[in-house]
C-alpha cells in the first residue's frame, strides 16, 4: 500500500491556523483586550431571510410522504439550474440548463474538477492567491508555474507569451487583493488560453460585489469565453451561505478538449463520485434567485462595501497604498514602512488589537501586504479604523 | 491540454440510465399498465420526523445574526462527530471524535477517499457490487482484480491468497446481493489485509438493517480492524437522508501506512477539497442520533423489513434461490430457469409489470440474478408479489 507521496509536498501549518494560534495566545495573556477581527472571508450577516422560509417549507415538504423527495439529480434540480440561467440573462450571458451544474461550494468544485484532467498537465496559477489552488495541484503531482501579481500591474498579472500553459486559475474580483480585470485584460487571457488550448478555470465568488458596469462579473461577457472557460460561483458572499453550502459551476457544452465535451466529463465524475446538494438548500438557493431575493442580497452587500469604504477612505488618508475595496470585499495594502507582512500582523495584533491576514500568507508576491476584509459588523470596523490611524499616523 | 485518459475506459451507458429509458418505452407503448418501481434502491418513507424539526430549528438560527453560524469545521460539527461516537458505542465500538468525519453522503466519500492514495495500489473488488468502486477506481487509472461472489460462497467471497492486494473494498450488508459477512468471514478479511499492509473500505451504508446480533453491523466489532480499516456509513437509509445528503467516514487514528496517519491525510485532502457538511443537515443528522429519533428509525426499518420479508416469502414459496432481505433491504434472486438478468428483466417488466434491477447490471458475476428492493410501499410490494408468483408459477 503506498500513500499519495503528493501529500508529502504540502506545506503543514494552514495560514488561518496560524494566524488564530497567535490569536489565542495573545488574548490568553491578555484578556482584557478587545479584539476586531478583519482577517476573515467570513460573512457576519445572517442568512438572506427568503433563503431561511424556503428551507423551513423544504423541510416541512420532506418530512411529508406526499410531498417527500429522495435522490436528486446528480448536476442540481431544474428549478435551481434555471433559475441561475436566468441570473446569467441579466448579465447578458445566454446559458443552458445543462451547462449550470448546482455544487457543494466553490471550494469543492474548484478542487475536484482537477480530476477531469491528466496530471501531466502544467498549471499557472497567479501570486499572490486563494491557497486551495496551489495545493489541490500539488496534491495531483502537477507542475506549476506562477503569474506574479505586484504593485507595478495593479495585482492583476497578464499572459506570458513565453510560458506555456495548460490550465489557467483567474480569480476576479480576487481573493486576496480585491483587484478586478477589466474586459481588455480579461481578452488577453482568453485569446491566450485559445491559442494554448489551455482551459480557463475563473473563480467569480466574488462576482456579487462588482458594481462597475463597465467591468464584467462573469468571465462569459467576454466573447470566446464559452470556448476555453469554467466559470465557478458561490453563495457564500452573496447571500451568506459559508455554512449552508451552496453554489454553482458553468461548463459551456460548447467547450472541448481532445475532442471530448468538459461538460460531460464533468457530469460523469459527478454522477459516480457525488450525490447533488440537498433538496432542502437548492430550495433555499432558488429564492435567492427570486426579485425578493436579489433585492435583500443587494441590502447586504450595500452594508459591507460601506464597510470597504471607511477603511479605503482611511488608507488613502494616511497615505496608504492599496487595491481593492471598490467591487470587491477585501481591502489589499502595502504594509506601511515597507515591513514585513508577519511585523505588521504582530504590530496590528499587539498594538491596535486588530487581526488581519498577513499577505505572505498567500504567496510569496504577498509579501509585505497585507488583507483585511470588509465582512465585520459597521461598528467593529469604525472601531478599527480608529485604531489604525492611531497607530499609523 | 490533455483531459484524464483514464475516463475513456469507463462504460458510457450506466446501469439505471438503461433501465429507466426501457421503462420509459414501455410505459409509452402501453400508457394504461400501472407499473410497480422495486428497482430503486432510494427510500420511499419521509424523512425522519426529528430530523425535520431540528433542520426547521436550525433554518431559524441561521436567519438571526444571534445565532447565524458561517463556516463550520471540515471534519463535522464537534455535536454530530460525538452524537456518530454515541451511536458506535452502543455497538460496542469505542471511538473518539477525532475519529470520525461528517460527509454528504457514503458515495462522495469512497470515491474521494482514494485521492490519498498512490495510483500505483492494486484494488480488490466483490463481483457483483455497487458501480462506484469500480468506476472510481478507473477514472484513477488503478489495476483492479476482482473477489468473485457466487451461489457457491453465498455471494460472500473471501481472501484468495494469492492475490495481493492494497486496497480491498468490502460491502457489508452488501449492495446488490443483501448477504452479511459474519464476524470469522470478516476477521479473514482484517488479517488478510494485515498480511498484505492493506487497507479495507468497508462501505456499511446498509448496517441499520442488521438485527441478528451475531452478526457484526461494524468493521470494528471484530479486533484488528482498527489497524486496517476504514468505514463509511450514511443516513440515506437509514433515516431517509437520501435527498438531504449526510454521511460519515470513520478513520481510526492508530491507521497508519507507510509512517503516516490515514486519519491526518484525509483531514487534509478534506479541509483542501471539502467545506463541511450544511450546519442545518448536520442538526438534522444529530437528531437521527437522539432516543426519540432512533425510535423513529427502528420502526420505518421494521416496516421495509417487513417488507423484505414478503418477498422472501413469495421466493420460498417458489422455490427460488435467493441471498438477503433478512438484515438487508435488498434480496437478491437467481432468475428462474437459468434466464439471463436482461431476459427475465424485460419478462417482468411487460408480463407482470414489475421493474427490478437485472444482475448483470452489478459486474459479470451478477450475470443470471436479479436485485429486488424493499424499499417500496406495503401495498406495492403486495400487488408486485402477487404478480411474480402469477407469472412464474
Amino acid at each position: 500500500m503506498k500513500i499519495n507521496e503528493n501529500y508529502s509536498n504540502l506545506k503543514d501549518s494552514y495560514l488561518f491556523a496560524r494566524i488564530s494560534s497567535e490569536v489565542r495566545e495573545y488574548s490568553r495573556q491578555n484578556p482584557d483586550r478587545r479584539l476586531i477581527k478583519l482577517g476573515i472571508g467570513d460573512v457576519t450577516l445572517p442568512l438572506l431571510r427568503t433563503a431561511v422560509q424556503a428551507m423551513m417549507q423544504a423541510a416541512a415538504e420532506q418530512g411529508d410522504a406526499e410531498t417527500f423527495r429522495g435522490y436528486g439529480e446528480y448536476e442540481g434540480e431544474p428549478f435551481l439550474r434555471q433559475a441561475v440561467c436566468g441570473y446569467y440573462a441579466k448579465k447578458g450571458v445566454a446559458l443552458e440548463e445543462k451547462d449550470v451544474f448546482i455544487s457543494d461550494g466553490a471550494k469543492s468544485d474548484t478542487g475536484n474538477i482537477l480530476d477531469i484532467f491528466s496530471a501531466d498537465n502544467t498549471v499557472l496559477i497567479p501570486d499572490p492567491v486563494y491557497p486551495v489552488y496551489v495545493d489541490t495541484n500539488i496534491m495531483a503531482g502537477r507542475k506549476i508555474f506562477f503569474a506574479g501579481g505586484n504593485e507595478g500591474n495593479g495585482f492583476l498579472p497578464l499572459p506570458n507569451e513565453e510560458v506555456h500553459a495548460d490550465i489557467i486559475y483567474l480569480c476576479s474580483p480576487n481573493n486576496p487583493t480585491g483587484a478586478v480585470y477589466n474586459r481588455e485584460q480579461l481578452k488577453l487571457w482568453i485569446d491566450y488560453a485559445l491559442e494554448n488550448n489551455a482551459v480557463i478555470l475563473f473563480d467569480a465568488a466574488y462576482e456579487i460585489f462588482v458594481r462597475d458596469e463597465a467591468l464584467p462579473s462573469s468571465i462569459y461577457q467576454i466573447p470566446g469565453a464559452k470556448e476555453c472557460a469554467i466559470e465557478f460561483c458561490s453563495l457564500s458572499k452573496t447571500a451568506g451561505f459559508t455554512g449552508t453550502r451552496c453554489g454553482y459551476t458553468v461548463i459551456p457544452q460548447e467547450l472541448e478538449r481532445g475532442g471530448r465535451s468538459l461538460n460531460k466529463l464533468w457530469l460523469r465524475r459527478q454522477s459516480t463520485k457525488f450525490n447533488g446538494v440537498p433538496y432542502i438548500v437548492q430550495r433555499g438557493a432558488e429564492a435567492v434567485f427570486t426579485d425578493e431575493g436579489l433585492t435583500q442580497v443587494r441590502e447586504n452587500i450595500d452594508y459591507y462595501l460601506q464597510n470597504a469604504k471607511l477603511i479605503t477612505e482611511t488608507l488613502e488618508e494616511l497615505g496608504i497604498w492599496f487595491t481593492g475595496g471598490k467591487n470587491s470585499p477585501y481591502v489589499w495594502l502595502k504594509c506601511p514602512g515597507g515591513e514585513p507582512s508577519w511585523e505588521f500582523f504582530d504590530r496590528l495584533l499587539t498594538q491596535a488589537n486588530v487581526v488581519g491576514t498577513p499577505g505572505e500568507g498567500f504567496g510569496e508576491n504577498g509579501e509585505g501586504f497585507f488583507r483585511l476584509s470588509a465582512f465585520g459588523s459597521r461598528e467593529n470596523v469604525s472601531e478599527a479604523i480608529r485604531r489604525l490611524r492611531e497607530l499609523i499616523k
